[in-house]
């Protein structure tokens, strides 16, 4: 399981959409807080896989493919528990 | 925009996985409650076209498939709303 305190220091370049908080910064943007730790690992490799299109995926899939596993387990547990 | 009493009678397929109140049954689910309407139908509508793969894609572009634009901007505003 990801750890949320490493995750911390690793959302720089989400914030902008998806919040510190995991609130969205507009209305095109998902929340991420109060979702599942499954949930978000599951998404965000979709999108490094390539796996989305569409919607803001020109956006997601470059960001994912910069994360390990490690770091999207991170992360995941981070918007999870916000 | 849509109708989200209408919407409220087009989510017997929604509710195994999602709720009825938006809230996940399962972890590998998203909660749909509080996420706006703009990025639930931007959703739907990429499951819809085919854009998605992986995580439960192959459970929801068939189930996406089988909506109108309307029905999709009706589902979208009963969930934004719970």
């Amino acid at each position: 399981a990801g750890d949320a305190e490493a995750g911390a220091e690793k959302i720089s370049a989400c914030v902008a959409c998806h919040g510190k908080d995991g609130q969205a910064t507009a209305p095109i943007y998902p929340n991420l807080n109060g979702q599942s730790a499954q949930y978000l690992e599951s998404s965000l490799k979709a999108y490094r896989e390539g796996q989305r299109s569409g919607g803001m995926a020109a956006m997601m899939t470059p960001q994912a493919q910069s994360l390990s596993d490690e770091d999207i387990a991170d992360i995941a547990a981070y918007y999870s528990q916000q």
